[in-house]
């Protein structure tokens, strides 16, 4: 196999006009001092699909829709086979950046813009999509679109979720299907790979000094809500040793599993205690009970499925614990991996590998098809934030190597006119 | 000096009437599930406070008042020298119980009926006192009425302080000095003695099988505000050496402060963290700042200082330490405390002793006059609360110690009858 196509459409990749269209995207829900506000479903979301479909079919792509509104943009290739895909998503945090997600949907538009202006005709199909409510800021979960795209039965589990406006997710649907109902319907269909580019979100590339990274898989995460339970009592007149503080057992609590995990590699290891509730939380009563939340992640199931072990073993009647998530870790496709350091090698960019902490799309569509990522560098690991920056020769670099994957995935034959 | 006439007043103190006039005015804001919630200054408080001048006015005395609407009960002496005075208060907690405040209150009155039915006159007058607003669960601060009285210049301070319905202490006073506009007026004046009879609020007396406690003294306090702050970031994409986890920060200082006062001896020593709060508080996102509270409770003055210093030595750029109370150690009156002891040797009572834990009038009260404070159990040490309870017998014991003590404190004339 030749890298030459890839490289002829990589060619083409230019930084002005991606950088244009992700200015154009954010104008959708910009807030005032910065940033974007476009929650899923919204007014502002379906505001940009509709400029983004009047863009798909100026390029000459079909656009169809599924049951869950995800958005898919089709170059159509030679053959009926099964496309090869690339995307994101285009849903925000309320106060986020513009290009969390944004930045995968605009990369593939701008592939196809190289592919028209390469001349290149594929034998696959090649499809950009945009994945419905990634961020679940709006409507839980989170990377709904995905999941119900991969597993179509879990979307009635979803429809009577509410936003914070009692808005149920079926309401939401049923408005983008009628705004958009010239658009033909799909179910869940074969895709020969997916391949989703993104900013990293983290500090890491960055560090490294390296503009790309070629990510290896998704780490696994365990979250746990650990309830301490204590006796409320007045701080001056409770002696010491007749105290059951449920602060202090939590603080125990919190000590032991992260001695539980001390050990583990720390380079790849995640563990977080974010959320805390104290009651009765005044400043002269001894808590009575304590609620904190663990978020554990880390690339390889044994680890996970020690932590899991090691969480258990802290139960007891004043330490209730409660699973509330359990995602395996995701190790992406071996021989997609091998093509995505090939494009980078042969673009010359320098690429490095790294594990993703974050959730992604990308996550659901790996039981679907060999699926891949790249990241590029996030400016100080800033994300879900208006600060949130990559500097445009990166986000160019990681257009090109996209392009060139998605070409030579799509078995090109070069010097024909579509 | 002999015991005899104080003994003889002990004498005529009888638990029914006490456990009677304790439940009517426990009926005074009571609750429907049990327990009492009467705010100082309430329509609850001041039904209470009339039914109490009636009960005072018809007991002989003479019920004035001052501009905190403290009450004054005054059983007339035969001489016009500084009263004994005894008390407490009785606005309660929003879900609180009918002993805290209100037992030395009624304990006090029955002391007065026993003094009659006695026929005791004494050289000096005897005064049951009402603090207005000991609680501060309506107005900041609590002990507002004892520390007004003892330092009338503060009280111009505390005047605009609201309620959470927006009604000032002024106006709250105002109204209750309306009602009662027929009650002649005082400013502060001198006293002999003050002694407050309360229960423990603490499970110390009950542990140790003891019906009453020579209180020695109050614990000085210490409470400090301590914000540590960190950056908040992706609890996935965000390496542990990369982090500045504020909650990490958090647990480590509290573990700190712990250690600061590992060689205290526990059994006087009270430290509590009681009061977190935790930013942005989510599962997954690393806490950007938190702040929690510290409240330290000793004794021991050095032991206090030396506290602040181990306190202070913990700022750093993102440890921010603010202060914001501290309260010196208060030890009763020696003569009174010896009295005191004498009276329940007298009467056969066995009486430990202790240090509160808690804050009462009687801190304030210590800085005008001998001071000091005898405590009944608490069962299983609870307070605030409508499961508060001591029993009848202890509560019996207590007033007749208070008995003992203040007629023997007012120089008393035996065989004459007033």
């Amino acid at each position: 196999m030749s890298s030459e196509p890839g490289m002829l459409v990589a060619g083409y990749v230019r930084q002005e006009r991606l950088l244009d269209n992700l200015a154009a995207l954010a104008r959708f829900g910009a807030l005032p001092a910065g940033g974007v506000n476009r929650q899923a479903l919204s007014a502002e979301d379906l505001a940009a699909r509709e400029w983004i479909i009047d863009l798909a079919v100026a390029l000459g792509c079909e656009v169809t829709t599924d049951q869950c509104a995800n958005l898919f943009i089709r170059r159509a290739g030679l053959r009926d086979l099964p496309p090869v895909v690339t995307g994101s998503h285009i849903d925000t945090q309320p106060c986020g950046g513009n290009l969390d997600g944004c930045y995968g949907v605009m990369a593939g538009i701008e592939c196809l813009f190289a592919l028209n202006e390469a001349g290149i005709v594929t034998q696959r199909p090649l499809e950009v999509v945009i994945w419905t409510n990634e961020e679940g800021s709006r409507f839980s979960p989170g990377a709904m679109g995905s999941c119900a795209f991969v597993n179509p039965e879990r979307l009635t589990d979803y429809l009577d979720n509410q936003d914070q406006d009692g808005i149920k997710v079926s309401a939401a649907l049923a408005e983008c299907h009628r705004r958009f109902a010239a658009l033909g319907r799909r179910a869940r269909h074969p895709m020969a790979a997916f391949i989703e580019l993104h900013i990293e979100q983290g500090p890491v590339l960055e560090q490294a000094g390296l503009p790309l990274a070629v990510v290896q898989g998704i780490q696994g995460v365990r979250w746990y809500q650990i309830r301490c339970l204590g006796r409320s009592a007045h701080a001056g007149t409770t002696p010491m040793d007749r105290r059951e503080d449920a602060m202090t057992l939590a603080r125990r609590v919190a000590d032991r599993i992260e001695q539980a995990v001390a050990d583990v590699p720390a380079d790849q290891l995640r563990l977080t205690f974010g959320c805390w509730q104290v009651a009765p939380n005044a400043i002269n009563t001894v808590a009575g009970e304590v609620g904190f939340t663990v978020d554990f992640r880390y690339p390889d199931a044994a680890v996970l499925d020690r932590f899991d072990a090691a969480i258990a073993s802290l139960a007891a009647g004043n330490v209730i614990i409660t699973p509330m998530l359990s995602q395996p870790p995701v190790a992406f496709d071996a021989q997609l991996l091998a093509r995505q350091r090939a494009c980078c090698a042969a673009l010359a960019i320098p690429a490095g590998q790294l594990v993703s902490g974050a959730f992604h799309d990308a996550m659901h569509l790996a039981a679907h098809c060999p699926t891949g990522m790249f990241f590029v560098p996030s400016r100080d690991g800033v994300s879900h934030n208006p600060a949130e920056y990559t500097d445009p020769h990166s986000l160019w670099l990681g257009a090109r190597a996209l392009a060139c994957c998605l070409t030579e995935l799509a078995n090109p034959l070069t010097g024909v006119t579509l």
